[in-house]
């Protein structure tokens, strides 16, 4: 977790700009013999791609990616993974604005701050389009959890949120608000379309789950499992939130009703370890999985890429006004689904390995 | 953030459970010729320490910390301060119950299941006790962030939330809860009581706020400000949520409402930067620091320490009941301010470390 | 310095095999606003590049670096710097001995055992090439050690040394060897060509002095500057020693012979710091640069690639003979040199930034 | 490798100086379920014992082991491992000559330049005291590494080697130089002795051969084995050069002279991997170990503190001499075959388990 990268022993490095000539992902640590082309990849950077319904961004970007280096006859050497997506839809247009001035909840006038200078073209670094590099990078994960299973969705819309008692996974990929309950994803339907005419934005709230994940993971105190999910989520553009199963619901429970009690695996179910009669805590306790489902809900804010003018200031301090023009996403969480997922695998690939380092298994 | 240790440049390690002889913290990085003595320390250890009111654990321990390396006349030589802390009331008690079965919502079955071994005595490294090691830290952190001030209080407890317009600083140190809110602070006490007499526990909400931070600090994309006090929450013992200035409000919110714009700062305010006129952000935009007060909320869930007895099960898989005997935290988010602090503090004395390092300021 | 990445704060990532598409690193932790082109890269590229002479392999690689990402206008931006090299003349060659069997003195047989399997196409990932990726990155580690002078070169091929005393700085450039000494030049001119054309090889020492690094940098007590200097060229493919200053001479010496005393600066020497009498420390004592030239000798053993048959085994274990067909470098050392220096810019600007960080200077 | 912390995931910390009331190290992401006791570490720290012999200095420090966490009922619970020494013999003394001016080759003057500030009694952290830590976390790692044996030796003192042809391993417990050649070890006597009485100090070279070590540890390209010896033994305290299997002699031989051919290993032998007819690599390549001893060459040069008046400056910049008065070691190098054999095994425990990471193995 230094500057650009992220993980311990499975780990990765991120580069590149929104309207650079590319972007990529170096993957270091992958165990060796794991088949990886290509296509176990393109899917999810397919999934998280703008410009496929008027819900996203109009940008349009192939997101093809290359393996590099760190594949040799179709499986991995053990060797550093690079994955380089080129940047093929830098549109050119005028910056004037944006390099002038500071657009309000944009990271211009903090990237200013620290570093005295900024790539301003498309929010340079602080673009939401690295997420592409970490969605390349969170395939290569999924690949070292054989027997794990993380599905993302979106749970709430500018505070609508879905009916538990609807939840239906097959419906997540069938409408483009990846939306497991088909009457909440109509509703979001319209419910996008006036923020997206208005040239506002909304907020929303990504939930994601994954199962498969053995009891043992997470290494306490300083690299548990729940504060490594919290660090990789809160470190996504644009989320302000996460918790842990329950959450900020927890805090205002009780002892009893928080509780996740245990019994005894039936036969039937297979006799390792406890069988939990809830699961409060999100599948982790002390920082360590339990091998119940872990889960993660994630709050994304709306983009300040809006079309009202919001007071600001230029870079000489002088007052004036900016609002987005061109192409945005009124709902940027949608697409943060692709994203939270890939960083789950790759918070999870990294545990699966530190956890074997140490106790062998 | 391997294992034991947490931070970049500014870095912390510790080590100690709860019925060992000692636990401690070696802070590694520290700036050479701050001032630096035990009395420094000892206040932050004295806000935290148990058995101070009725509304904690009576445990006594007097938690009086030693520095045993790092300081030289009264000075950081910019080595490393190694800090100690002996326990001294490892009541001896019969642990076979909890060293034969998993205590439900403890961290019991999960350490078993990774180490296939564990210290089960007060929950060994599992338990809050460590957190006196980061509370020292902490407050070696405070030092390197000369300027900054650093605040929290507890703003819920068992979903009674205080009255913001009834906020008083002054407040937080007048009751048992850390409660800015007086009126808040009586509704607790007997909220708490009830609780605590019951054998029950209540979950809690700890808010802080870093009030001084330069705009510049974080280092995107992997090491962002509020990705790694997303990390620094989470990991807390207990901690199940985490949000940064409005959190998940600002999911429920537009783009509009969620704004944060900007003014010229007036003569009066000093010249540098904007003025903003909201802070819905907490302070942090693209993981940079803004310059606003940085604000951070953090879920705590009530312990699993109750005497209502919960199913579980053996070590060796039979089924059977458990419930806390003896001595616990009614409301352990309570303690969890001076926690909350010193992990605030961590953060950003590291990042103001890591951001010199890159640009020299 | 995990796996595939070097450094702390200022910090590097290669990737890339010898027969894949590419290579390149990422450099992290870059200080912003630093003019930089691929104008300032190319030259120590060139300097590294094969095939400019007959004492070094005639593989044809222009290595035309690509500055990818972490530069806008022409100056650093502080995010990461990517930087590619495409691999042109990977020769369409029969790799079916060495794919089939263990070169003796290579990696091979290591790579096998660890990763259970090995990209074999010209070494893969264990080739020299990779070192093309640490001039480029020290290339830039040079841009941010302003007023730091990096000078390597041979002192030594086969047992050959240059004599002291005709050093010649100027001389360097001047032949193919990197050789100071016009004389020792002229004389392994006639012994590399022997060797190449009997199809052996020589091993050499390459000396490296870094002037204008201020006192002050290096991180003890695991982060010394010599321990880094250690790592880094110990690292070098063909390295097999490595000494600070006098080296194993010391070991050979008493107190007061390897004794550096100091005395006053006079007013025309500056008056910052003693003026050293000697320099048996190599500009290093308890790990931290003293303000004298840091010396750095690096032994590089003889390629292993011989035209002479040595007795080997197949990956089944069956005996076997093999010897190395095609082009190969007579003596690896020499173009050591480049690499040398870049690995030593590369310690030195990490340990500028991390001293940076915690004193503040 | 950041600062005062070692390894990648078998990971330790360092805290103390040699005036200081104690000094310690904390041993992280040790393997859970190892048996451990005091009585496992107490030997390596005997043997590293200051005041044994005439021929080390007369320090008197029991140097005894307290295991303050990590263990339970015996046996290592994969928590930190807390071990601590207390320093006994701080002899109080006049510090006023070395508070005030530098002594030459030692880190006095550097330190003062990078802190600005030093503890100058007995050298503070930079005192050799603190490889007692090294040595404790060293015992640790030796019983992670089961079936690897660790076997130091000083070959050399004053240029005056051992001859290889009268090494006996088990003569290197019995006289006070680790010594494997008792004809050596009797001239050593008489030369050290002379050293000791004219004030005056000499350098050593110190070897360390592990057996046992299997094929395919080591992180390639940043991590390698042979660097990251090279880091562990060039920290150490009075080290100036490290050498792989033949070092410097490597580069001065040829490509066939250097060669270590395989050949398949007879039954008698066991199946796996080749048999070797030579070691020139010191069991080292590309890296990656090869199932061959691991072999290693330190220079440990002779210590500064000598009898001599040598010329120095004071802080204040003015021209004065020291020299050293009481207690000190006439070759520190002896001293140093417990710390390069505790500096191996820390490397080979913390390669072990990353290899074991990525491969599973």
């Amino acid at each position: 977790m230094s500057l650009n990268s992220f993980g311990h022993v499975f780990r990765f490095t991120t580069w590149g700009e929104s309207h650079g000539p590319a972007l990529g992902a170096v993957v270091d640590g992958c165990p060796p013999g794991i088949p990886l082309t290509e296509a176990d990849i393109q899917p999810f950077l397919d999934a998280r791609r703008p410009g496929q319904s008027r819900f996203t961004t109009q940008r349009q970007e192939p997101d093809q990616v290359r393996i590099l280096s760190g594949v040799f006859e179709g499986r991995t050497t053990g060797t550093p993974i690079s994955l380089m997506i080129e940047n093929v839809d830098q549109r050119s247009k005028d910056y004037g604005d944006v390099a002038k001035a500071y657009r309000p909840g944009h990271a211009d006038y903090a990237y200013d701050a620290k570093y005295g200078f900024r790539d301003y073209r498309g929010g340079g670094r602080s673009s939401a389009r690295e997420t592409a590099a970490r969605v390349a990078a969170g395939a290569v994960a999924r690949k070292v959890l054989d027997g794990v299973a993380i599905t993302g969705w979106v749970s709430e819309i500018g505070g609508d949120a879905i009916d538990p008692a609807r939840f239906d996974a097959a419906e997540i990929g069938r409408n483009p608000f990846f939306c497991p309950d088909a009457e909440a994803a109509a509703r979001w339907e319209k419910r996008v379309d006036e923020a997206r005419k208005a040239g506002s934005s909304l907020g929303a709230v990504v939930e994601c789950v994954a199962t498969g994940v053995p009891a043992g993971w997470g290494a306490p105190l300083y690299a548990k499992l729940d504060a490594e999910l919290a660090h990789a989520m809160m470190g996504i553009n644009a989320v302000k939130g996460v918790e842990i199963g329950d959450g900020f619901a927890a805090a205002r429970n009780t002892g009893e009703g928080n509780a996740d009690p245990m019994r005894p695996k039936r036969p039937d179910e297979g006799n390792a370890g406890p069988a939990f009669l809830a699961n409060h805590a999100g599948g982790v306790a002390g920082g360590i999985s339990t091998g119940q489902p872990v889960v993660v809900r994630v709050a994304f804010k709306p983009t300040s890429s809006i079309l009202t003018p919001m007071p600001t200031i230029t870079r000489e301090g002088a007052a004036t006004e900016l609002f987005t023009k061109g192409r945005h996403d009124p709902c940027v969480g949608i697409r943060g689904v692709p994203v939270v997922e890939a960083m789950m695998a790759l918070v999870l690939a990294d545990q699966k390995l530190l956890h074997r380092a140490q106790t062998g298994r």
